[in-house]
């Protein structure tokens, strides 16, 4: 099988001949028709994240390997079972769960294995989905897709549709509640639809871009605001009766947006942390009891969110965009225009 | 009646002569017999907290009008009660919940009256325990005391008692967690006390001073750790598999104290803040989603929660350490030993 | 003030003169606009519930005293405000929590007054809403309306929505679950519009009529069933690959339908049972662990839960049906059809 | 291997020579040290369970199959790993989580794997424990043992242990509240320890034998009653100031004991079902929602139940007593005594 793979972290992928694995004991292996390019893809292949006070965070030291397959957002059918995998057949359309652990910390025993002490996830730890198979080490891994679901469309539901589900369930959003999305790119718009599908929540979209915030009002959000062209601080206090918002979910986690949210926030508020950007934020400390705030750092979701987030997919409540679609042999291509800003939407590789 | 007022910031208490309150309505007139000193009276007699880059947070910005009867941890026997005040009788033995509540806000409409949006606390935004009678707006915020339970003792779990007891209950443990309580004084025993009685946690007990350490022990602690004997980073990773600590409360909340608990955090760990020390936090933006760390600030507890809590200070799980006694002339010494550290347990006026 | 009052079981209510109250303490004065007529005020009318072999179980065995004046969704306008009543003046448009507790209970001290051990709620233990002015005990129990929400409408949001809610609440639905509605009169279509609003999850409203259903579809029902024409049981097996319902919400609940409810359930399936109709259920107590079912009885909702309903309210996420205006002096004319099955809706006085 | 399986129900078990497996894939092979004799094995050996009216509900109708190697208390050591199995080498000291699910349905996904549509336990649909090897799915089914755990008394923790702890976690008890504890055998006991350390709650034992009951004072009861000498609900009434118990917890779960439970609940009261003896309760329907009982139905625990228990354990907070021990060649005597009432703890079988 073919596979697009980082060999040098910052150089072009190489396309190689691998040998297709074979499924033995749970694991099904998938052949793959979509996979999604994500923004965590471009960490791994620049090799770092950005820390505190300019220190850059290694994913070698996060465990991760090179050479390595990325691609963590798969969709495809099954091509083969082990002998003790089951619940699917040949040719079904299934959704890969990436996010997978070891199995016996406390986090993965409650179901959460997104949040493994030893994560082992497809297209980071292991070889992923810019290729034309991967192996899948269980069918526990494996969610249906409805006949009628797309598989391009429906690929970006394992990463960017789960961060933005996940991240909108840690917000806890109340009916009588407000929340401030930060940054309305692909992940912000799943959460606003979301976060309208299943809390009755008022929904403030924020960003820099006054045509993506036409498209975060058309998805759903109830108030939008400019924070380059309005004062923020301002703008929500003013909604809310000098009270703050009752949540943030900031998907650019920058040192300037979270700087700001921490101003807008209302007593008992709710910040949850997305975003891999980066930075450092100065933390007044004695304000977190006096004003009980709750900071949250948020990482993608369970498989179980998955599965209900399918479920609320095939009945339309959230749509991912597909904007730019790829062959194998223009991953790189594909990492490059994500990096540059290139992309609205997702972009997709169709092996 | 007599009450020891705070007139003007950091200068001596005045014992005033003012009129004894009425009870009309809901409200409830309790004749004091022990009011708790609390560090927390101290930041208010001072009229400050420390926030960031040496700036301080001024307590008057937060609403606190003087000249102030300070004072929030109260016990007591009834003495009167409005024309709409019921399930008490005179002389009925009872603590004073101090948080009250606006009434309207979410959290109060849920119980949690001590995170309202607009808190009017007793000996903090209106007139409190260092006196001989105190004015409660409404016989719910009293719980009964049973008869062979102290009040001086007693008065501490309204406040010290009620911050640890909220404390432990943000950090949600588990049996099979380790939790790290970050200072041994009063609340960090009373948190040590709760979560042993009620958690099954193992507890890591950690502070400067070797002879707090082993009052911990006496009190629960499964371990104890010098963090100036030994580097507590590594001390943690050690005794946890180099996993990292579960849970961390920290009673100091200080800038050092917190840079050293986000580093020995287990994934999906908390950090529950609860001290007023302050200072700031250089926080890792970039950490926080991919740790899925949750910062939590803690203040007090909720009415059901001091409920709770006197059900188990009656029964013996909890013992609050009164050491020193005062009159309501000595508020002034009583708060000057507590500021320069000189009271070791808890400090209690007997008006 | 004009009332109409129960004064002696199942005979026609009297309208009489009595005293218009005035507000003292946190007390607040309210001139009645809407107060609608819900079918537990049937009950108390009667006297009596249905209890369990042909028993009957007594209003006043649960402490209801008579003369009454019924009635416990009022909508309308401050008259008056007590010394300590605050954040309310004279005309605000209001709508009245009418399940007030004695205030010291545990279910009181978390929100729930709904639920308390003691309760004194308007209309039921206390004169209620079948008059032109009600005196409410606590400012706290009032839900501010925005000016362009209607007082008839709204009325029946304190009860009729209110238990919808709090049933759903209960059901705690996934947006990969199935709930199964029995009973799409107002109750259950609210239920249907809430389930929708908040959850995400697949409705399926079941009912012996079908121009119920027909309604219940256009209000948000994915599927509905007509338990006359087609076996319930097999619809929902069918429906759910054999596996059954995720949850039940019976705002019947008589014997033939909770025996129903029991047959159609998944492993792990919740029983919300609403309706005061009653009668007995021959429950398997062995089938009760081995396929972990609970029953979950639910009535009425918290204050919190009304101010987020009425929020959900006012952006269009639920609309009470008014089908029938009253004036005082057709309380009993009221009643009757409401008993006999006459209104369609809700019925409403207009003091 | 030798294994004692039923190959006809009532009939006395053979002890069979079978292949001793080979573990592939995730599996694990374990060499059985001590496996418990249960309840649920002399049902199963039976093959029904009493359901309403008399009926028997057959092992076979829930998909249980003959020849069968009972037994799902399993502990022991391992001997042979799969290629995939990770996480632990031979001779590793293990507990056996033996409710093992489909991996699919949303219980399985989150961890509720004793909750499963279409269960596969060990020794009750796939071969068990009542033999020298047991064949263990995955790795992930096990749980660390410390080296100075016993086999003995560890084994019972993973059903009877279990069982008692899922229920006490059902009742979500609360330190201010009461909970009553019916059936103080094995199960009740553990019941009784576990509450005690992890709730705070008050802890009301009840049974019909005064030993018995001296032996629950002993392992923790606050309060013992013998239900045949006194009336148990005139009992709790006085007990509870008239308002009834918060939460019952019963671990026999027969007509007439449930029928008792229902008649002492303070309003808001949850009822915890566990014991499989059966038969029917005539349930008042509208006492449902007017009190607002809840009752659950509660069945074993979660794989992270169980190594939170095998930690509560391993500090001593519980502690199974075994009484009798067995050769595999008595097994049949086992089953018999057990369900003579001659067994007193537990009985342990060493193969």
């Amino acid at each position: 099988m073919k596979a697009a793979r980082i060999v040098k972290l910052n150089e072009p992928l190489q396309v190689q001949e691998l040998q297709t694995p074979t499924a033995i004991g749970s694991q099904v292996l998938i052949k793959i028709q979509s996979s999604g390019v994500c923004h965590s893809d471009v960490h791994v292949w620049e090799g770092y994240y950005e820390g505190i006070q300019g220190q850059q965070l290694k994913t070698t030291d996060r465990g991760v390997k090179y050479p390595l397959t990325p691609g963590h957002e798969i969709a495809g059918v099954v091509e083969g079972l082990g002998d003790q995998a089951e619940g699917f057949t040949k040719n079904d359309k299934v959704l890969v769960y990436p996010w997978i652990g070891e199995g016996l910390c406390p986090a993965c025993r409650i179901g959460e294995e997104n949040l493994c002490d030893k994560p082992r996830s497809l297209g980071i730890y292991t070889d992923g989905g810019y290729a034309q198979y991967v192996l899948v080490p269980s069918y526990r891994y494996l969610v249906k897709m409805e006949d009628d679901m797309d598989t391009d469309t429906s690929a970006p539901l394992s990463c960017a549709g789960l961060t933005a589900y996940g991240a909108v369930k840690n917000a806890n959003l109340k009916p009588n509640e407000n929340v401030v999305i930060v940054g309305t790119g692909g992940l912000g718009l799943m959460a606003i639809q979301l976060a309208k599908a299943i809390t009755g929540a008022k929904v403030i979209a924020m960003d820099l871009d006054d045509k993506k915030l036409e498209v975060a009002k058309k998805n759903g959000a109830d108030i939008i605001i400019n924070s380059k062209k309005e004062d923020p601080v301002k703008a929500i206090m003013e909604l809310t009766d000098k009270l703050g918002a009752d949540a943030v979910i900031d998907f650019v986690n920058a040192s300037k947006t979270v700087e700001t949210d921490m101003q807008l926030l209302r007593r008992r508020a709710k910040v949850v942390l997305v975003g891999l950007f980066g930075g450092e934020l100065k933390l007044s400390l004695v304000t977190m009891p006096t004003r009980a705030y709750k900071i949250i750092g948020s990482y993608t979701g369970t498989i179980n969110d998955l599965a209900e987030l399918v479920s609320l997919a095939g009945r339309g409540a959230i749509k991912p965009v597909v904007s730019n679609r790829f062959k194998l042999e223009q991953a790189t291509e594909a990492l490059t225009m994500l990096k540059d800003g290139k992309i609205i939407g997702r972009g997709v590789i169709n092996p």
